[in-house]
């Protein structure tokens, strides 16, 4: 997008200050055109509280990563904290240990975990062990912490998530993060060989290969979780904080386990567990305070509703997300940023690269002529189209947290 | 903004031709909507030739640096020019002793200087010494020169600027640039010490503080310029020319030193201090030949109203700058280009990171459908929303100034 001096600019530049601004985030917002209705999600959704606040604002549209790439939730969201995210990688493991709230230290390897079930010849019937519950879920990372006789010289830690939902965590041991997924992604087949993908990997793969079979020999006599499939494993590498880079104060009000581990990962603090938007805005308006001064608010079902493609279902979506926009309006933040990660059409019933329909609402924001909130619209609005990582630096100049950069 | 290799691609593909181009440049141009009129100083004023201008050309919006990025007058001008601003910094005092044109070599420290009153006790009573008239700064300049007895291993420059400014340059004996400022920007303190901000500068924060202190003795005599105030100390580290990147060979018009440093910063000739646009266009018109192929005009009410928070009067200064342009236009420049070096809202009083309103026109310009020119209408221009710094590029290629980039 820039050169790195614009972005070393920008973090000499940011200074603390009383302002608080808000991001409020439809994953996946962006729609595309029905090809029987011609018109979008957001074209066909009744939204007048975005309408409104479009209205007396500046609208665009936002490239998550760059023009043609369709970014995961990571680089969507890194995007979004004002990072580039084309120079970093972070994988689905390290996320997910953020996710749980694990203290991670730089060079710990981490790796998502499902339990699955296991028939007799090893192959797996259940990718999920039937989405076993909470408690079953805790109860069998338990027992497998009890029991575990690996000889690896290093730390093991294993933390339950949701459900079947599970982040493995290796300190020490001077392991090497390239590995392969042992999930094979469907069922009738034996799980894989946590392959090393690099020659220096071999022995990483082995300690990973016997924890795998101690933790089948442990969950032996369980219906359904009694085998464990991995993906993602990487190596924590911190990157720097949002306070860091940009003095900001921030929490996180997020309900999936994903979204927190990207808070965490750029030094967001975490609400505790909320589960749906009626409980983030309650979360949103207790912790308004002078304690923080960016509040990141995400809403899940835009995204998971485009993916389904249910088109009719993101529209219901997106009304919700708009029911909810005059709480937070109520609060006064000094700047409100209203965007997504990235677009998710349900005509595609995926992630896209289109860009993201944008508001930034502030004193301080010129007032273009648009008056509606959809892709259309935006078109015609004050922040052009753009990459998404230039909402942070416009946010903060806007919110009075930018000095006046030379003579 | 954009890679390396775009620059020197640009400076490869720059031939001289005999079209000329002017810059319109009104400092400050940009402002934003009046939260009780409902509309911006551009889109209050009556600008009937820029309005016919605009319709006849391709429109756009610029922003100065970056995103969010609220420049200096010294990073605004550089984008203005076609240099990258994020990667040069230039301290006042290299743009103060630019702007008497003093020719300074590579290595000379420059500072800005105001003569100040200072009491019995050494407190500043006024940091502009009761703004002495240009002849008095002239007499107090040629009795320090004649007076100074300090122990320096090099040369001393004092040059008088206008009123109470003046421009001191440090020429040899292993100086360091990292001085902080003696200016403390209030009254009833003692100046600053000129404190090395880095250990290797400690030297010559000893040679300029012997040097304030002979100042004080030889204007000890003084009723109202009996001290010195230093700004902005720096290194003199000069930037290719417009003439050796873009082939052009360019006149500055500009009335204020601040921007006649700029210009010659960039390699412009300065035209005889010029000062109010009545003069300048006149400059215009007398330096219109073979000799130049490209004029910056600088105008500056836009920018000083919108610093004072006076929205009418920057609505007033928008209206004069307008009424100029029909004799710019009068003497047919191949490409106009009418913009500005940042905004200056008057509702805040200040620089701001908006991007300006800009035209070029040209008879090689694509006639886009905007008809009026401000802030809201520009965004549905041809030019969009891009970086300042492109200008320079678009310019000569309407110019026919840029060959063809490959076979």
């Amino acid at each position: 997008m820039h050169s790195p001096q614009y972005y070393t600019t920008i973090e000499s530049l940011a200074e603390p200050a009383k302002t608080r601004i808000v991001y409020y985030v439809a994953d996946g917002i962006g729609g595309l055109t029905h090809p029987e209705r011609g018109y979008s999600e957001l074209q066909a959704a009744r939204l007048p509280n975005l309408d409104d606040l479009a209205a007396r604002s500046s609208v665009g549209l936002c490239e998550p990563v760059g023009p043609g790439i369709t970014p995961g939730s990571g680089p969507g969201h890194l995007g979004l904290f004002g990072y580039d995210p084309v120079g970093i990688q972070i994988g689905r493991g390290v996320l997910s240990a953020l996710g749980v709230n694990f203290k991670l230290l730089p060079g710990d390897l981490a790796a998502r975990v499902n339990f699955c079930t296991l028939d007799a010849d090893g192959l797996v019937v259940d990718r999920r062990a039937g989405r076993i519950d909470d408690e079953t879920g805790q109860r069998v990372v338990s027992k497998v912490l009890d029991g575990l006789r690996v000889d690896f010289d290093g730390e093991i830690h294993f933390i339950a998530e949701k459900e079947h939902r599970a982040a493995l965590v290796l300190r020490g041991g001077d392991l090497v993060a390239e590995i392969g997924d042992t999930d094979p992604q469907t069922t009738g087949v034996a799980p894989h060989y946590p392959r090393a993908l690099v020659p220096a990997a071999a022995h990483t793969a082995d300690v990973i290969s016997h924890l795998i079979r101690d933790v089948k020999r442990i969950l032996a006599d369980e219906d359904r979780a009694n085998g464990i499939l991995l993906r993602g494993v990487d190596e924590y590498r911190p990157i720097p904080s949002l306070n860091e880079r940009f003095k900001l104060r921030p929490l996180s009000i997020a309900s999936y386990p994903m979204y927190r581990g990207l808070s965490r990962l750029v030094g967001m603090d975490l609400h505790p567990r909320t589960t749906d938007m009626e409980s983030e805005i309650r979360a949103l308006e207790s912790s308004w305070s002078d304690r923080y001064d960016y509040y990141f608010v995400h809403y899940k079902k835009s995204d998971s509703s485009g993916e389904d493609g249910d088109f009719d279902a993101k529209v219901a979506a997106l009304e919700e997300f708009d029911s909810y926009l005059p709480r937070v309006l109520e609060l006064s933040p000094d700047v409100v940023v209203v965007t997504g990660d990235h677009s998710t059409p349900s005509v595609l019933a995926a992630h896209s690269w289109h860009p993201v329909p944008t508001i930034l609402a502030a004193k301080t924001a010129f007032v273009d002529p648009v008056k509606k909130f959809d892709e259309g619209s935006c078109l015609g609005g004050a922040l052009g189209i753009r990459p998404l990582v230039d909402l942070m630096p416009l946010a903060l100049a806007h919110a009075g947290r930018l000095k006046k950069f030379g003579a």
